[in-house]
């Protein structure tokens, strides 16, 4: 059902293994997850892609767990199965319990809802929310 | 361009008005912004929306400022400009600035375009990202 | 904002004019609305959307109002502003009034909220549910 | 591949239960569905969820299967495969057949369509569209 | 988990069943593939979609398959897996090979992440971007 | 209506200034557009998203007008006005005209079209469509 086939470490290139080594010291795991092995056909990507994660989810003005509950967020919205599965098991391994994902839940089917009625009613966007 | 026109205090029903007076005590404001007064012209809706949003937005495993943000983030990926406008306003509020906004705009990218990648690339689901 | 010019009846070319000509008096209206002068650029589909909509759209297991609340409900959950605009004016015309559209609103806002719960918890579809 | 494992009648707490309970009573079913069964793990949001939609799929202006209609129009927007199959089985008890639901996909597809010319176009909404 | 049943050939209607042969014919395929079965079950929408997409992906001023790769970007977008398998294979059918699928879903992923980050900062149009 | 406030090449910090000079210098204009100003209060976002840009938009395996109508492809499917704008006149200016913009948003609905009946009646992914 995909474009193309998960390559595991073995049947890697030697740039995707570069990635795959460096994914499993990060993150102290034996092996790299099925995301990675499906973009790993394509060295380029997956190098980009893994670099600018590091970059982008790295603690700073917000914690790395703020930042997983976020993706999560998004990939909700975003109907991505995957991505909240990996990202749902990210946020538990910095400190995310049920409660924490049960409420990020209701949030996220809240925006939904008042989203839509945003989308449907269109009010005009009031001056003290815009930008100065 | 809406479906129906915003009210305002006094061109709302007695059973919105009740709602308005109610989000503005909540939020120490001398008026609702543009949203509610959409909504207004339906009061069962204002009702319920306004009933729901307290409930969901109050602190809880997660604070609120924490929620706010993944309202936030929902919104930009769901395209909605007025929600986007209103709730990283709300963010503020509660004690955003513009590093934590900034970065939390990075990570819905980010969450976007790996959300891409594993609808195109389908990845199974790994066994240790699974419910128990 | 667009990637070409929407097009006057003089304007445009004999086919797109055509097309204008069959809109206007199948609807008994002096001008076609701006998504017909923006398609017309294109004749080739703009014959082709025309005549799909009128097929569409035309009553049958469905009355006509019901299906233009069913395309009005869909432009909201796509945002679509002009879609929400142009079809909830098409459903009035067929005799949807405010407490109607107040109630698509609401419902499309119930669902998107669910959907995105059904997306976070990813349930089995239950085997009742099931296409025989 | 979810965040949490939904939970039987015999593993809900008691407050999931009384929410199961209402939920069997009012539809004469001798169980939930699993959507039902994936929420009960935050009590609180089942409670409110399934007091939102008896509210707002109650038949008003628009009756009861004319929102079912709506309810899957929305899903299948959304892509919620869960949602589409247990909202066109709930339109189906309420009187949807084949023919229905087929038109209905028909519009959908439409809908669809015509919404992404006009993402791509971006007509200005016409005066006559624009509430007053 | 579908509305209805897929049809096989022997199953369907002889309305439909001159659709498939059509596709087989044009394919040069001994059998169409699921996606037509589902649609066959109404045969009036097999009969448009079928003519449609066979005018919309006809060579023109664009190719076949910068065509298909349009499609696919497109279904990667809306998270269709069916989609995105069946037009992939199309684009390779055309001459797609998998370096040009991979940096399609390069592209496509950012996208979706540039995509984000304008809904989220909302910078305005500029002069040199509008239709003249 | 946004988040922060877009920043003029005067306002900006050394760090935007500088990748304000290399896109001006790459792109051969006098300014960069409202993207990147709207980017500019966040240095490290748009280091990052203007080095990504650069490598995945470069001639590869596909030409860079492809990849310019791919990225308007996507941009409409996600309803982004900005991105719909900004990259048709990327893809005129790498040799596209009316004729293929055209014919490329007629594409883009026919998926958007077709998507969303793959996402009503859900088909098996047939096994020639999967990956080996």
């Amino acid at each position: 059902m995909a474009i193309v086939k998960p390559l595991n470490y073995d049947e890697a290139s030697p740039r995707a293994k570069a990635v795959f080594d460096d994914i499993k010291v990060t993150r102290g795991l034996p092996d790299v997850n099925n995301f990675w092995k499906s973009v790993a056909h394509d060295p380029a990507t997956l190098e980009r892609i893994w670099a600018n994660l590091k970059t982008v989810m790295a603690p700073g003005a917000l914690d790395a767990r703020t930042k997983e509950l976020i993706y999560v967020a998004v990939s909700i919205a975003n109907g991505c199965e995957y991505c909240v599965a990996s990202h749902s098991a990210a946020a538990r391994a910095k400190g995310a319990d049920d409660a924490m994902l049960a409420e990020l839940v209701a949030v996220v089917g809240m925006a939904c809802q008042t989203n839509a009625l945003a989308q449907a009613y269109r009010p005009a966007v009031d001056p003290q929310f815009q930008a100065k």
